[in-house]
């Protein structure tokens, strides 16, 4: 009996896919043929984008001997994969060193629990919904999650009118190379040649996503050949694939090679070098010299790469002399994934939990910043924007809201966090749903929340267990207020316009 | 145009719902009409329940000067919810001062991540499958999910070919008595008066689930006259329902005096006390004497509630001049809810990660264990039911097999743990899917692991999160084995009928 009824459940709901599938089928054909996916240049504000151009053509030189800036940006590394933020099995003492010569940030936050949202508000020093990376990531423009993304109208490349902050070093004489990921679109003009730097040389997707090629600039140097959806079936590492695309086992030394050589190649003017690794990122694709070395398994390998690329990238720029007048920014994208480590922290990547935006950062600038600090001073990635054109003396555009702020003096010791809150974008929703200060977190209705209630907790001596708005009824309230009124303002000017 | 778009949407899901409904309605229909819904005894086996009436006819009495025993079980309490576990936040004392005059247990599990199968574990030393308790949890029986559940032929109440302790012990001469969440069915004959407690003083069910009448045995002593579903819509402690049923403010202090007058009752006979409140589980009522005490909000101030409890329960058995001959046994039927505690631990109730089963585990017993004790051996909660028959020196059943082993030399401290591994049972699956033994865990394709693959890990200097199978292969290896033979055992012969 049970088999008949199975049968009649799995019958009725094949039924019920089938019209859906249909009418869905039927739309998508009416929509390609009468031209309503566009495949255009999506300039989605003009005026902005006229300011943009403005604001470019009229900037000015960046000061006498402004720094050099590399910012190495990890994918997916959580709070607790590197030794210096305490974890017991992967070993990055390259990576510890840097800290030791620098600063330790243990409050430091991505602009979001994922990928596309955080890479733009790291360019853009905005908030995911300023820049249309609210909602998920960013797909392959013709993939199958790329156009559905576009028919809801969701954006899939980052919009024309967007201002980064490679564009505003550059046209401040600025020499600039991305190396790695950039995540944030393959629509035309979209990419990262178009958007301030000179040199790139990387994958648009991540590496799970497909195609997958590398580029030189506009150019492809390996060319994914896989067969497969716009997910690949290979997210397994035991199985790397060699022959028909990246060898993912090498990408990190590819990215390494590419990075020194950049450094090598700008010793006459400033540079700006945005080395955005493809890893650890799943598949955990480690190289195959040191394969099985880390205590933390494959992940830890992958990790161990990493940190002896950055040792690399490091010997070179001290080898050409640079190390002085040179800011290093290690950070990571968004929390670890399932098979990385949070540390402590509750959540992982996709989470408005700790665990899936609070990183690591590490800053080096011997000439500027006294080496050993740690500190528990909170900031995000949102604030590098203005505070890599406050390095250059360069100035902000006008007719938009930074939400980043300037964190020179956190960074030098002088001032505290220029932060009274900070603010957490769930990754499928546009508006926040949780703040903190310096000693509560007050998460909203958040889906991640149990029964979607309200939960403060104290970030000292808890690790978001236990409620306490019953002990801090006003704290509680002052802290809904804020996060209300900056849902009410990101409701009502999504894309932070100021002018 | 997007508009248009989500109407075709909206309407077409709209269409296969209404189709899936419509079946759905008409299936049921002809189920009740044709009887299929059955609402006799389910009685599942009846010659392993012949068996048990043999069983327990032929029961000796327990041996002379047979221990008390007290099972002390909180509902959702996570391994980090008591300061002797390294809360921060929430104070209890009286547990505490319990587990220095006693053993303290790092490593000891519930056998399930949910209620219902942890609960049927405790009680018949089983797995499970074994109770038919895979699969979730039990409802109400006339609620929608409880007529759900027989429909799709799973069980909804404990069958009673089963044995539980309270049944041996009862038969070998104890007074057996039970205050406090049942969760085991409310199916007729199959209450906790028909399993061996000849006192009964509780709720059948979850504090968030209704009707929620509390009984002394079968009599409902206050009676649930809420309007509601099968879930009340009443999940919020803020504003508890005095006046149309129970005030949970005061469940846990209506549980004490009960628990205490059967232990100020039973002085002339040894006793089993099954206390098995209803809280921390959502939702988190507090006694408004202590309201707002604990800094760990109002959830530390469920907690503390529970702690002063267990402080005057055991002031009670010490003033009796027990406290020599009792063994306490303090544990949680599953890890902490989105509210509560894993301390260090990755996951939560309801997955196969450690936080989800690892529970504190506190034993005293002056007379045979030593006092401040602290074991990481492992155990599981399935491992009471053959050692309570021990400490009372009654014999096993053996038309079944008995999960659980018996752990008196563990407890004693005289031996090491009696299991080479300990396995895991997902809350909606049927067979074990991960597996532990003193060093290492493995996670089989559970979809609580992101991509559903094999995960081992270091269960010291790591909290799972990285998967280490690259560094021990034939670790690996052999534990899939393992896992795999139990998987098939399980498989073959799910109910563990050994005869």
């Amino acid at each position: 009996m049970p088999l008949l009824i199975r049968l009649f459940s799995t019958l009725s709901h094949l039924i019920g896919a089938l019209i859906v599938a249909a009418l869905f089928a039927s739309l998508l054909a009416g929509l390609i043929r009468f031209g309503y996916i566009s495949v255009t240049d999506p300039v989605t504000n003009k005026p902005h984008f006229l300011a943009k151009q403005e604001y470019l053509a009229n900037m000015p030189s960046a000061k006498d001997n402004a720094p050099n800036i590399i910012v190495i940006f990890f994918d997916d590394l959580g709070w607790g994969d590197l030794s210096s933020y305490g974890n017991q099995l992967i070993e990055t003492p390259n990576i510890d060193a840097i800290a030791k010569q620098g600063l330790l940030m243990t409050d430091f936050y991505s602009a979001s629990p994922v990928c596309t949202p955080s890479r733009a508000a790291l360019l853009t020093g905005r908030f995911p919904p300023r820049t249309r990376t609210d909602r998920h990531v960013f797909f392959p423009d013709h993939s199958v999650m790329g156009v559905s993304r576009r028919i809801i109208g969701l954006a899939n490349a980052l919009p024309k009118e967007e201002i980064t902050v490679a564009e505003a070093l550059q046209h401040g004489g600025y020499r600039t190379g991305m190396v790695g990921k950039w995540h944030l679109g393959d629509h035309e003009a979209h990419k990262p040649n178009d958007f301030g730097f000179e040199y790139f040389y990387g994958v648009l997707f991540s590496n799970d996503m497909f195609p997958l090629h590398l580029y030189h600039n506009e150019d492809i140097v390996i060319e994914d050949q896989r067969k497969g959806g716009f997910f690949t079936s290979e997210r397994d590492e035991t199985r790397p694939l060699p022959g028909n695309g990246i060898d993912q086992r090498e990408l990190t030394s590819l990215y390494t090679q590419a990075a020194i050589s950049f450094v090598e190649k700008n010793d006459d003017a400033p540079f700006f070098l945005y080395l955005s690794h493809s890893l650890p990122h799943v598949p955990h694709y480690a190289s195959t010299e040191f394969a099985n070395t880390s205590r933390g398994g494959t992940y830890g390998d992958v990790v161990e790469d990493l940190d002896r690329s950055t040792g690399a990238l490091i010997e070179a720029l001290d080898r050409q002399g640079l190390a002085d007048n040179t800011i290093i920014i290690i950070t990571s994208d968004n929390g670890a994934d399932y098979n990385g480590s949070p540390g402590g922290l509750r959540g992982r990547k996709g989470d408005v939990l700790e665990g899936g935006q609070r990183v690591p950062m590490i800053v080096r600038w011997p000439s500027e910043i006294q080496s050993g600090r740690v500190t528990d001073e909170m900031a995000m990635n949102s604030d590098l924007f203005p505070t890599l054109l406050n390095f250059a003396q360069l100035p902000l555009p006008q007719d938009r809201i930074i939400d980043g702020r300037d964190i020179t003096g956190l960074l030098k010791g002088d001032e505290g966090s220029p932060h009274e809150f900070l603010y957490y974008f769930p990754v499928l929703e546009t508006l926040p749903a949780a703040i903190r200060n310096d000693e509560f977190k007050l998460m909203g209705k958040a889906k991640d929340f149990g029964r979607k209630r309200m939960h403060l907790s104290r970030l000292n001596g808890d690790t978001e267990a236990h409620d306490v708005q019953n002990l801090y009824p006003e704290q509680s309230a002052s802290m809904r207020q804020a996060l209300e009124q900056k849902q009410d303002e990101v409701r009502t000017n999504k894309r932070g316009w100021s002018l």
